[in-house]
């Protein structure tokens, strides 16, 4: 878009996205979200009743009761004057996606969406060595059908509040990240990955005999594209740094020191958009991915409750299980 | 394809495409428009009363009324002994695509499209610096509801008619080509740019605080790919020459002085192809995206009507506008 | 997928897929076809009777009768110890897919396919310089509409059995692959190319004046993305293979003596894999294509036949063999 009687706006490049320094708002964009004054890096730490994850605060009619949260296992710091929260991943020790954490997760998550204040997150792990390790396996053996139905709603529930949020998420990848932790990354808008050499990151559940679900699916395709997404999945590959950002599943590496200082430079390039631009872009692009799993729903939680229910899985479970504390042991 | 009895057709390589020196026709593309003899080298000049753009000549029901076009924006140079014409757009100073020039622009297409002399276009820029600077910012400041459905509706149809184009479509970048000057780019075949380092080019829309429509973005995304369409709109992106090439936004890089050289090279090997069946594989790959527009074609008009009459998006505007005039005083 | 109590699974990389040697298996994959034992090395030469594709051996209402095969065209070889068969493709002297030569294809996939000793299936050329020259020129020409049916309804079948294999496919390319034979190569789940500079692959029809069929596109869409595609479909492009890597046409180059060994342990890392798994994820990536071609097989025969049928195609044709026959003299 240019004026007839004049050159057009300054060239503004990729790579650094500059400040738009001489924006002549208001922009229709400040109709949104904006960045407003708030007391400086608050922690916030969640510990009270639980709310119910959807609507105002209720509890969905015929949900199981839900237990209460005894520690904090997100930790939030909101830094007001940039309008920029770090999201924490305390579940020690590799963060697993158990029904608890997903349910704090969303609900800082929830609040964040809610304050004003709050312009963009960067999710990143307090635990060493690992971002998350996905989901949580003990939610998925040997409890009841409900239990797994319950279960599987939070983990479509994290996705779908992930990948539609309104503010601007930063994958700050300070560790491993397999299966359902690969899909928090995946969600973000942008992925920043330590160049540690130790760590992986891809959807692996073929290796475990297990099936990455279509939406899964659907978000590495819309990151990587068809084919490499294709091989990943079938192969249930774990990419090193270099590899996972040559495949573009994460945007950049960095020194693992610098990943904090990197995620929050490149919050502000993103955070120089105009958020209601900005959104609604995101939502084009995005829209018809959620729409999917949206028709599918509750056959997609019927189709994990029947899988993980079956004898031969759960079987195969505890075997995993087993091996997993003689390795620790 | 090849005869059981004998060594299948020569291997025909990638990179400069081989003419196709023994080709025995008449293939069936020979049905469709072949070059024929014709003058060389005319120099059209549009400056008559303007008919309208769509059928044979004759004004649309309920149009507004049109005006004339008083002189030629777009120089036409059709060299009939290639079959090849150069469209050089010059509504300077920066090519913006004002209803006036968007017409002069389907006029001259269309005129190309209908001579089957003409296999090939050239699209460029005679403006210095910049190859269009996009949608022109005074058809969307303080007109009537009806103007800007009309300024639509012709930024549509440009679309509509490059993208589908059945000649061969090149676009030789010899300056910056941001927004609407970047998706005229990507309605072409292939793009060649001029590795000046000053030019750039992106669909920065959200930078300005507005939205690229949806089939702004399907274009983008048939070009180069989901992920990079997606961080590219959100982000406003304009890239460098070496960065829009890295990415497969052109198709390759020259320096300035023999991009309309290189633009005829690479156009005689697009010739080489039979046009019919070159025909068919476009509108194959192509017709997807454009009944996309075709089944909204009218709600795209409403959504972009109700938005630019809003009171903050015309503030806006003028503000924007202000800016452009300080800076070029 | 991991348990609270302890470490994630070991970190497994990309590149060489590790066996999962302490996999606690029975996993469910092992509910599918698991490798058995079975004398080694058979080789499996097809000489009786054709019997029908489709079904339980039964010949199709309505079908045209069939010729019996007189030799082997396609040598098996099955390694029933590693699971994996060898299938050479020996129509000499360019592997052209006749009709004769797709219905023998077809029914040894089938017996593979159906032998729960076989997990893989390496496809390779037994002629020398080329993997398959693609569709048989001679049963396109002066031959009854019928017959052109019933050819095309082979070629879809072809891709229909191959493109949705159970088991694991790899193309060891070690020849030229123009068209159908380029096809064929893109329906294996991984591509391996001898890195030989006289050889070519791509799908090169509208340098023949030709179209390919919309599902011919969608492979290369899914295996090269859309712009690629475009670019190469509408000039028919033929890669050396240092290209067709670069764009990811083929997904490793080799030295032409280490073709076989290479496809052999990568077809170890894919049998890594539990078999129910990945088949599952295959068929979810592949899944929509194929019902693509489906929903609209017998309107694609209908628009082959008839378009070969053509006066101006026949004539094409002649004159394309004709070409062959001199360059052959």
């Amino acid at each position: 878009m240019a004026a007839d009687h004049g050159p057009a706006a300054a060239p503004l490049r990729c790579g650094p996205v500059p400040r738009v320094g001489s924006r002549p708002g208001p922009f229709p964009a400040c109709a949104g979200p904006c960045p407003r004054r708030a007391p400086p890096l608050t922690r916030v730490c969640l510990s009270g009743p639980r709310p119910g994850l959807c609507g105002a605060g209720g509890r969905e009619p015929g949900a199981a009761p839900r237990r209460a949260i005894g520690h904090g296992r997100v930790a939030v710091e909101l830094d007001s004057s940039a309008g920029v929260a770090v999201m924490k991943m305390e579940n020690l020790p590799v963060n697993s996606l158990s029904l608890d954490f997903l349910t704090e997760f969303l609900i800082s998550l929830e609040k964040l969406e809610n304050d004003r204040g709050c312009r963009g997150v960067i999710l990143t792990s307090g635990a060493p060595k690992i971002f998350s390790a996905g989901l949580d396996i003990m939610e998925m053996y040997g409890k009841s059908t409900e239990h797994y139905a319950e279960f599987w709603k939070a983990v479509q529930e994290m996705w779908l509040r992930l990948y539609q949020s309104n503010m601007v998420t930063i994958a700050a990848i300070n560790g491993s990240s397999p299966a359902g932790g690969c899909l928090m990354a995946m969600c973000c808008d942008y992925r920043i990955m330590a160049e540690n050499p130790k760590y992986s990151i891809g959807l692996n559940e073929t290796q475990l005999g297990i099936v990455a679900p279509f939406w899964f699916k659907d978000t590495m395709v819309n990151t990587i594209g068809n084919r490499a997404t294709e091989r990943s999945l079938e192969l249930g590959l774990l990419y090193s740094p270099p590899e996972a950002h040559k495949i573009g599943l994460v945007d950049q590496l960095v020194p693992e020191e610098k990943i904090q200082s990197t995620a929050a430079a490149v919050m502000s390039q993103w955070l120089a958009i105009p958020d209601h631009a900005r959104q609604i872009t995101k939502s084009m692009m995005r829209k018809p991915t959620v729409d999917r799993l949206l028709a599918h729903r509750e056959s997609d939680i019927q189709n994990f409750v029947s899988f993980i229910s079956k004898d031969a899985i759960q079987k195969s479970l505890h075997m995993y299980m087993e091996m997993l504390k003689q390795r620790r042991g």
